[in-house]
């Protein structure tokens, strides 16, 4: 293992000016007493599998949702934690490094020493093998000088990616019981997070004391749901690429030969993509969600950017920018089902090379349809979480490819007038992952770290720390916590053979909602982008000046904070048994429950629709 | 051709305070009178070429160097021009895009109309196709308000960037005079300046009214000499690629499993290269020119990143980054002979599909050893200056490729010991020349711009605008002209078959200077680059706050200033006459005699020894 870690580095004149950054604090985790107040059990909004999940996590299931308050909150009802012991916390990064990660760190420790100068934080070096090692650094001003507010996880550094099996989780416990512990923090992804609630799960059956915490990290900006708007890393990645984009527009219109076909790293979902385009607004994006949604075949997707690219020729435009999630080629069926069919010889063992001769008839001939490139890639061993080695597979390639092949055609049948369509490839995504965070994710981060003490200071455990109403202020941000179990979903299919998997809760990655407002926003900009070369260029990541505050518009256009509406609705239930007290008038009594009558057989009507499930009032 | 040129744009927020900025004007620019001192005739560095640059260039060889003075400079001899009668002034964007160009027809707009406002600057429309079909744009305030400091050509766009053929030369010829320009700048790098100088030549032979001047903007930062410090774009590009550098080796080093091998634009020079590692610290950067001087071969260069990643690997680091410029391909000798025989085949119209039967068994054997996609690259049609086509040539992944088997070899054979190589390729092009420049480039494009009308209120023609003392604030800067032909050199050989080209006399790329400081900067550097990992992020770009006014390492370190010299010279000359006049004493003048012969002797010796000629006494 690399001895250099949490050494201090050299810092460029624009990094030594972000170290000396201080993000805010919004007033409820200010001062030196946590003040939390908890709402209901917090269930999980996959209701057909809550049953699942509460049998698979008996000890973390269905505890309530955390509001951490602050101190002039007229609140009777909340718990006061003023004292504050000792405590040893441990730390780890979990899972691709994501922009911000440092700041969680920072914030954690800066809050644990804020309420307790005695208590230590711990950083295990080299992710989970430095957990599973015990190889640790102990967290201190010095160490962090040079690592806040900057990018990667070089401080401490990460390795491999999971703690799933028994002899790992028994690793960590070992590891977390050998340091004396109080708390370990989990920083990272869905992945991580399904791992964090599992720890926790095995942590409390075993009675060992270390509380586990997960914090929302990653690039993908897919560990999202309703008590998670958005994750650290990903406002930046998104700047990163976009000012790359937006650049690779200008360059098309400058020139006006080239075509450029972009992918961009963020796993299956599209967010990366569908924030980049609302950012740079490039001539195309193929989302992911859209395609699975509408059953597209790669011939499909072939057609309909050929069929743009015509468009454009016909009003003399010979140049554009197309945007290809990477996750696309899982959202293409029978892609998908091909490497299905590759992950499963894999899982019988079957070596790369005799893969193919042993495909069904109908993948055998699309596997032999593929250029050879872009075969390799697919008969990749697939990722830890089954799913294909995204980032090493050219999707955009395999489409340059076939646009090209179908625009010669259409050239030399005359159905298509332009000029010869030329295309470049790019694939941009590593050289955003280790960049300088954003003002918004060093904020954000360096707030989740001191909402993680707050958690363990009022001792849950299997918690994912939350801020919401983030498209606010910060000093409107809200913290609290919610069970990571209610996060979680159950796949009630699957083609595969990892039969084993299936019906497994896990925290699962989100989708770019297809009826949210920022696909609307995308939907009804999309003809113009496509044909007026509308693109805009937000610029390189600025740290002062104009942009310096902005961020993701997808964020931004969602209607969000769920956890502030949540904690709305309580207040209004504690209004009406205010007024209704008994001995209040008797119509009024009469008013108050013909209204909640109503209110409440609409409301079962509603979630039976959504859910499927027969109302149970 | 697109009729959206000079449309107004979208700016995002960055894009509109940055449309606001107003760079400054060195004291010699600013007024309406325009003062000019004349030099002694510039000679060619290359003395050598001199006679057949002379030759080639009868009308404009040997004028004079022209410096720009402010307005209360002490200098007799200055031509003071006061008159700007109205002008009509043409200008074309030749060339790859590069960021600033907008800049220099900014700076170019404004200095005609504060000289005269009845003056007119009329755009060409998609590069020399313009040019040459007269498609223009009248560039007015409007049009310019949403490209100032913006980056891209898009204002005007460009299409081919040579202006070469007889036919070419006399259809600018006929549009020059169609349109009655008095002059017509061009935009561009190396290969576009000597279009510039040519058709300076073939108007004035023509006698043909229009006056040519030429602008120093290319990416590459190869269009460098004695009197032309850096071009405009280099600074942008390596700060966004420096900061993408910076952002992988973070990267590397929070993941601590991948080599990234990046290859950058630049042509054939190294110079982006050589930048972009003394602003980041990547480990190891492959230098064309060290390559060719020490006339490595592509096995030498595999060992020494092989050698490079086993003693990394016992230090226990497996990871690191390392750059290669694109031009390397053309560096290493065997490939290069390669390529020449390549373009020799394509010169004959061979096909691409038989050229690889028609190699020479030497050629034939080392093609085939190459793997398949490499090859179909270097089958690729020459660019039209007979140079391979470098952005298309994945020399990052061919050594890729051959690290991997060779660590694979040792690993086998017990000699490394390390883990498993994993390598990941980039190329770093496209995504910054369309970049929103920097200050610095901004700064440069819009004084350049103005130098531009100085040269032609000067009636001058031929002659390249230049700025020196480039490393000092702006009001420092000097600002001055100097003959296009007086940067030619002459090759005087040639392995491919293009012999009709040899000995055409043009201004070729500058290559990194060896001997030069920020070469030695890197090589002092280079030991600790290589296993310490000190990589440094300069950020992304920043408008305001720290490093919004750095400049290029390589420009700040070299001692330039040429012109200033030149200058000073000139000053000392005039002295020693103004002090040693007809009238003064007997030893006086014995002293200015004595001193004045030996230094005479002493330079001979050196110019004979640095050019190989004969002293001329």
């Amino acid at each position: 293992m690399d001895s250099d870690y949490g050494v201090p580095r050299e810092l460029s004149e624009v990094q030594k000016k972000r170290a000396l950054y201080q993000p805010e604090l919004p007033p409820c985790l200010q001062g030196t007493t946590v003040r939390v107040e908890y709402g209901d059990a917090a269930i999980a909004a996959d209701a057909a599998g809550a049953h699942v999940i509460s049998h698979a996590f008996p000890h973390t299931y269905g505890q309530p949702l955390a509001h951490f308050l602050r101190k002039t909150a007229n609140v009777p009802d909340a718990k006061v934690i003023s004292e504050h012991p000792t405590v040893r916390v441990g730390v780890v990064f979990c899972g691709r490094q994501s922009p911000g990660g440092h700041n969680v760190i920072w914030g954690l420790h800066e809050a644990i020493k804020a309420h307790n100068l005695k208590s230590k934080l711990i950083g295990f070096l080299g992710g989970t093998d430095g957990l599973l090692a015990q190889k640790t650094l102990e967290i201190t001003d010095e160490v962090l000088s040079s690592y806040k507010n900057q990018g990667g996880y070089d401080m401490l550094g990460r390795t491999k990616d999971q703690i799933r099996t028994t002899e790992q989780v028994n690793g960590a416990m070992a590891s977390c019981q050998a340091l004396k512990l109080d708390a370990l923090v989990i920083i990272g992804g869905v992945t991580s997070n399904t791992d964090a609630a599992q720890l926790a799960e095995t942590f409390a059956e075993a009675k060992c004391a270390t509380k586990v915490v997960g914090v929302p990290v990653t690039l993908n900006g897919d560990l999202k749901n309703q008590f998670v708007e958005t994750t650290v890393g990903f406002d930046t990645i998104c700047k990163v690429n976009s000012q790359l984009i937006s650049n690779v527009c200008t360059d098309a219109l400058s020139a006006e030969k080239y075509y450029y076909f972009i992918r961009l790293m963020g796993r299956k979902a599209s967010h990366v993509a569908l924030e980049c385009t609302l950012q740079s607004h490039p001539n195309m994006v193929i989302l992911g969600e859209e395609v699975a949604a509408s059953k597209l075949t790669i011939f499909d997707i072939t057609k309909q950017i050929c069929d743009a690219v015509q468009a454009r020729a016909e009003k003399d435009k010979n140049h554009g920018v197309v945007l290809i999630p990477e996750g696309l080629v899982e959202s293409i069926p029978e892609l998908y089902a091909l490497l299905q069919e590759i992950h499963g010889l894999h899982g019988k063992g079957v070596s790369m090379e005799n893969i193919s001769s042993q495909l069904s008839p109908w993948a055998s001939a699309l596997f032999e349809f593929l250029p050879p490139f872009i075969r390799k890639q697919l008969l990749l061993h697939p990722e830890s979480d089954d799913s294909a080695q995204l980032s090493q597979i050219e999707t955009e390639k395999l489409l340059a490819q076939l646009v090209e092949t179908e625009m010669n055609r259409r050239l030399k049948e005359g159905t298509y007038k332009g000029k010869k369509f030329n295309v470049i490839c790019h694939f941009f995504g590593y050289q955003a992952r280790g960049a300088l965070p954003s003002k918004f994710d060093c904020d954000y981060a360096y707030v989740l770290g001191h909402v993680c003490y707050h958690i363990l200071a009022a001792g849950l455990n299997g918690y994912l720390a939350t801020v919401t109403n983030l498209k606010s202020p910060v000093n409107k941000w809200r913290c609290g916590a919610a069970p990571i179990s209610s996060m979680m979903t159950v796949k009630r299919w699957s083609r595969g053979p990892a039969a084993t998997q299936i019906g497994k809760p896990a925290v699962h990655m989100a989708s770019v909602d297809l009826k949210g407002k920022a696909f609307e926003l995308l939907r009804n900009n999309s003809s113009s982008f496509l044909m007026e070369d509308i693109y805009r260029n937000p610029g390189p990541l600025q740290f002062e000046g104009p942009g310096a505050d902005s961020k993701p518009i997808s964020l931004c256009v969602e209607d969000q904070d769920y956890m502030g509406r949540i904690k709305k609705l309580q207040e209004y239930l504690e209004k009406v048994k205010t007024i209704v007290k008994p001995g209040c008038p008797q119509d009024v009594l009469k008013a108050a429950l013909s209204a909640m009558s109503s209110v409440t057989e609409t409301l079962a009507i509603m979630i039976s629709s959504s859910t499927g499930q027969a109302p149970s009032l």
